[in-house]
């Protein structure tokens, strides 16, 4: 007996991720390999293309693929193209027709914050909810709304650029997009680098950090400092959270939500990010969302929810 | 013959304005009354119960209505209750209730950017748009945001609350609400004076504003001062437009709406406000929704949007 199966995959700044899911949302097989945003659009198809034929192999019996769902920053659904994705560099490409010339099925394309949202909403810690905002934070932040059920898209399919939103005073810090003060050049696996950086300036405290390379910062080196007791470390945490936790107060005032999602490597830092950013959003949340506003960590956080999101987008579309 | 009629109101910080309007939307009479929140909630509604009797007997023959739609800050609609509104001080009431006390007909209570932004929908300048987010420049600050042709309610019918969201560097200017540095504190008629003064301070450039004691100052008084050439006062609307035009420029990130339109008192001062408005929602919008969203001004910037909008929802509840 044959089932309907699905590839989703996740265009990551760093890497990409893709799995193979059945009609019941369930993943069979995962495998990743490196992004490289530098060799260019088309030689990543290609090696995309090549680690999805891979993956299909190691079934037993090999196994074959009726849908595709791509999740990826900077969609345009209303075009079905991607365009201009900060943390890439590939200006305007029609992804899923390049990726056509490898796979002749249907093939999704769509934004990796909205992936994230449904992969949630559907088989994940917003199981149920009707009204949440998803805030993926990976090499940069990026975001899912879902209104009544439904995600909003916007005019152009490019909604919830939460990653865009300029936070702080005028003159902040030098974003991919070419604007200044990115709510994604703080709360980010890079922001997070540049944050150790400039507070490396600030402070005179003697710190392990002192004697990296900005080049080798990575989140994780830093939250391991933190963990192992070095202040600065922590306080750059505690910066983070800072300003993760008054954007996540500003959205509660926007949207209502039942619930706001965080997602991505950076919530793999687990108490050290948590505990500033729910002091910070409890700090300036409006009294009347303090209570009805819950702050969730994904329990897909395992690089499942856009792959299944946009996995099960893709099965859709063959289903009707 | 008999048509069907609802009151629709608009309880703004300074003044209420009620209308009557018929079935198809036509506003055919308009009365206003200072609100002085100070007098509390049960007083106000005896004014206004006396406003709409007073109203509805002017027409020949008096006029009955048959349902009234009441457009008010810090609405929950999920409760149906106003919610500690910070620019009326009445903390939770429960309005509708009070006023069936003086008409035996349905009230439908709205929050009032949600209002306006339904006005605007069905009878404005956002006719026909299914993407849009509504800005009300009042005393204070109020939004109402339209996604595929819905409201954006939220969990509690309390989203849309943009005036609260929070601008700028931290230990921004003391809100109403409590907290620090949310939109209103400084693009409102209250906000625009708030900036008079601290741009008093700051500058030593001569001004007649020095003449005007804080309590004296109006948004249209320095709009005046600004037109007869005074520098410090066009700085005043420089400093506020660049502030809305960062706003607007987040929220088409979120939305990706057709239009952000923007509304109320505010928006009198024409060019003054717009111009600084747009050069920095230019210069802080992402390029991709450069072309596409468009800023325009409310057409029915007379008081009408929220009346229409509040009457226009309470007769949808009679017609069904």
């Amino acid at each position: 007996m044959t089932t309907i199966r699905a590839l989703g995959v996740d265009i990551g700044g760093t890497n990409t991720v893709l799995g193979l899911i059945d009609g019941t949302g369930t993943l069979l097989r995962q495998e990743s390999f490196p992004t490289n945003p530098a060799d260019g659009a088309h030689r990543f198809v290609a090696r995309l293309a090549d680690t999805m034929h891979h993956l299909l192999r190691q079934e037993t019996p090999p196994s074959t693929v009726d849908a595709i769902g791509i999740a990826c920053p900077a969609v345009n659904t209303k075009e079905g193209i991607v365009d201009n994705p900060a943390n890439l560099g590939w200006g305007r490409v029609d992804l899923a027709g390049l990726l056509r010339q490898h796979f002749a099925v249907p093939i999704a394309l769509l934004n990796d914050g909205d992936a994230a949202a449904l992969g949630e909403l559907h088989f994940g810690v917003a199981k149920g909810l009707s009204n949440m905002v998803m805030i993926t934070l990976g090499t940069g932040m990026g975001g899912g709304i879902v209104v009544d059920g439904d995600l909003v898209r916007g005019t152009n399919g490019t909604g919830g650029e939460i990653g865009h939103v300029i936070i702080g005073a005028a003159g902040g810090r030098r974003c991919a997009c070419g604007r200044l003060g990115c709510a994604e050049t703080y709360v980010s696996a890079t922001g997070i680098c540049r944050t150790a950086a400039e507070l490396l300036g600030q402070e005179i405290m003697p710190s392990p950090l002192r004697d990296v390379a900005f080049s080798s910062l990575t989140a994780a080196r830093i939250a391991s400092f933190a963990r192992d007791g070095d202040r600065l470390a922590q306080r750059v945490f505690d910066v983070t959270g800072n300003h993760l936790g008054r954007l996540l107060a500003n959205l509660a005032a926007v949207f209502d939500p039942q619930a706001i999602v965080l997602y991505g490597g950076l919530v793999h830092a687990g108490e050290l990010l948590l505990a500033p950013t729910l002091k910070a959003f409890n700090e300036s949340v409006l009294e009347r969302y303090a209570e009805s506003v819950k702050i969730l960590v994904s329990t897909l956080n395992d690089g499942r929810a856009p792959i299944l999101g946009a996995g099960s987008i893709a099965l859709r579309q063959v289903s009707v």
